[in-house]
């Protein structure tokens, strides 16, 4: 099938007019401006021959009317506070024209492909909010904690929005052979390589903690140096061996990060009693993640163990476990990218997290990322060029027609 | 003359009643409990036959009949936002307690010695706000900018007690052949050593900056370590090099403190793009303060030469300068403290700031420590034992008789 390289970037470009806001988008999740986009979205399944509904989370699908095996092709349409045109937008609009191309050739007529917007892969409320509730992973205990940033309920949100009542639709396993997802990059490496097309191996495990130092508070002119207990001395020390030890253990992939300190109580002539530090790493391997975790602690024990200031660790995320793509959707999508742009594609890992973190316990998954203009995502200036815009979407077609083919 | 401690205790007692909360006192400067408690002083004042004023910044005084040469002896009576008893209270009460305790006794009736109660010295609108207006060194800019924790500025403060149109007076240099004051010590050093009596040498100077570090945010799961501009690290390790530097410098009263650090945005998933820490440092020795300013700046200048985070200095106070004790003094001092607690005194420095940083470029300038009990000041668990307080006010007594003799 050919996909409309043209109709795709008008879509993406009428998206962007919701919520659009100086060179970006401000588009999150249940707000008027994402409902009013997701009407329009609904409106473009339509058009493509879709059955479309929306759920109780604000997943919205789109339904070829062909029996499966099929395939879900997708992403989300709702950003971050201070969003990119293209993060998420760009994996719903490539699952829209697909399933619309397909229809349209009559070669593809007959197969099987539908087009999903998740709901707050973001977080705005619950980071994957709509695969957690698609896979049946999403408790009463995480919905009733989730709140934005302006302190509003999901439940109330969802009130709000009139969708209270409406059901939430779950995964039908027997109709779906896989999941589907396109990505701009995030990061540097396909445009430095003159790269067009990645092909993602792994999405990270993730795993983070807040680590509590609780040294002395005491006066900053009149306590010598050699009686201190300064809590933020320990977090400086102990951070800076930390990156030591992580660097001997860590691939070229391997980060971590050092997002947020506090020294308590914060003033100048007071020597910090308390401090804290929030720290996360990420990698493709949970033997490294591991190896991580045990530095970390070994590291607490030997703070601990010389005595001072006394460190705690308090986990503050539910580890997130390396999630494989599937292996012969790679195959399919690698002939597709070598076919479109022989000689510029590379496999590569997702180091940022998406809704194939909670798809693939229940399906097949893959993604298909193209190169972010100087690595740059979450801010406005996020961009990618057209033509790896058009192109990953016909590689994505052609590896979608392949593994249902294959399935067939 | 001989004090009567036991009058000198039930004085400092009832000072403690005005603000007390749990153990400690809650009297900021110009509150109502305040200005309550300098209304008794100025009684207690009257009642030693002094005549006695409050100035226009509440500053009060109670001036002997005697015509100098004269010793101002004092402190402050206002106290921290959650201060201890005797933290000010100990030396305004000497001083009330001396100048009385002279006046009885016939041989020092001719003595003229001033009480004095000197406002704000901690800082709740202007840190020694009494001492610089006493001084002239007072600016209408630093007053425009004097405003409390709760908003309040130092000129409504000023208008809401009356004391607006009140004059303000000036050091008569004239009078005075020195200033006085005695203090709790705020460290451990005389409780450690079993000593009564500390005669200090001089106050430390301090100098402190912020260093603002300018890194670039980012994605903390797509961004390679390899090309993080990574603010909150550089931190970390600047942090703890210069604390080795320092630490070669350094002798043992030499303190420096990291108050307060700030990463920016400051969430777990996005690299520092910025981040500031202030730091402060204490010592004796301008040339010692002066080297490691130095090496501040030689830290600073590497860091940048390194390419990647770029680190600027901002000034945040004026230095001050260590103030050095009159010679003189400090040998009637000690020859009094070695009368009244023998080989139980010992010469020691001021950590922490006193009014005789400003006084003293005007007047000779001496100052009595007491133990604080474990070392504690600026909490309401701030004590010393009562032998300890009337020994340190008889010493100061025979001391003042002492000065003022070798000037007459």
């Amino acid at each position: 099938m050919k996909i409309n390289g043209e109709r795709l970037l008008q879509n993406l470009r009428k998206l962007r007019t919701f919520g659009a806001t100086e060179n970006g988008v401000v588009r999150q999740t249940l707000s008027p401006v994402d409902m009013a986009s997701r009407e329009w979205i609904q409106a473009r399944m339509v058009e493509a021959g879709l059955t479309t509904h929306m759920d109780g989370v604000s997943n919205i699908f789109g339904c070829s009317p062909n029996d499966g095996p099929a395939l879900l092709i997708g992403s989300h349409s709702d950003t971050q506070p201070r969003g990119g045109w293209l993060d998420g937008a760009l994996g719903v609009m490539y699952g829209l024209e697909i399933a619309r191309a397909a229809r349209e050739d009559k070669s593809t007529a007959d197969l099987a492909i539908d087009a999903v917007s998740l709901a707050d892969e973001e977080g705005t409320f619950l980071g994957c909010l709509g695969s957690r509730s698609l896979t049946g992973t999403l408790t009463p205990e995480m919905e009733q904690a989730a709140v934005n940033a302006d302190g509003v309920s999901l439940a109330q949100a969802l009130l709000d929005t009139g969708l209270s009542e409406r059901p939430r639709t779950r995964l039908d396993a027997e109709r779906y052979a896989g999941y589907l997802e396109a990505h701009i990059e995030q990061g540097p490496y396909l445009e430095e390589a003159s790269n067009q097309i990645g092909v993602v191996t792994s999405i990270v495990g993730i795993r983070g903690c807040v680590l509590h130092f609780q040294g002395q508070q005491n006066h900053a002119g009149t306590t010598p140096m050699a009686r201190r207990q300064d809590a933020g001395v320990t977090l400086f020390e102990f951070a800076t061996e930390l990156r030591k030890r992580f660097m001997s253990l860590a691939d070229e992939r391997t980060v971590w990060t050092i997002g947020r300190v506090t020294l308590l109580p914060g003033a100048p002539s007071i020597i910090p009693g308390q401090a804290e530090m929030q720290i996360q790493f990420r990698d493709q391997s949970v033997e490294r993640l591991d190896a991580m975790w045990a530095v970390l602690e070994s590291l607490l024990g030997e703070t601990n163990a010389a005595g001072g200031v006394q460190v705690r660790m308090q986990s503050v995320r539910s580890p997130i476990v390396p999630t494989h793509m599937d292996d012969r959707f790679q195959e399919h999508i690698a002939a597709a990218a070598e076919r479109h742009s022989p000689g510029r594609w590379m496999r590569m890992l997702s180091a940022a997290g998406h809704d194939p973190m909670y798809l693939s316990h229940h399906l097949p998954c893959a993604m298909v990322f193209i190169p972010s203009i100087d690595g740059i995502s979450h801010d406005f200036a996020e961009d990618s060029h057209d033509e790896d815009i058009v192109a990953g979407c016909q590689v994505m077609a052609d590896a979608a027609e392949a593994i249902l083919r294959a399935r067939s």
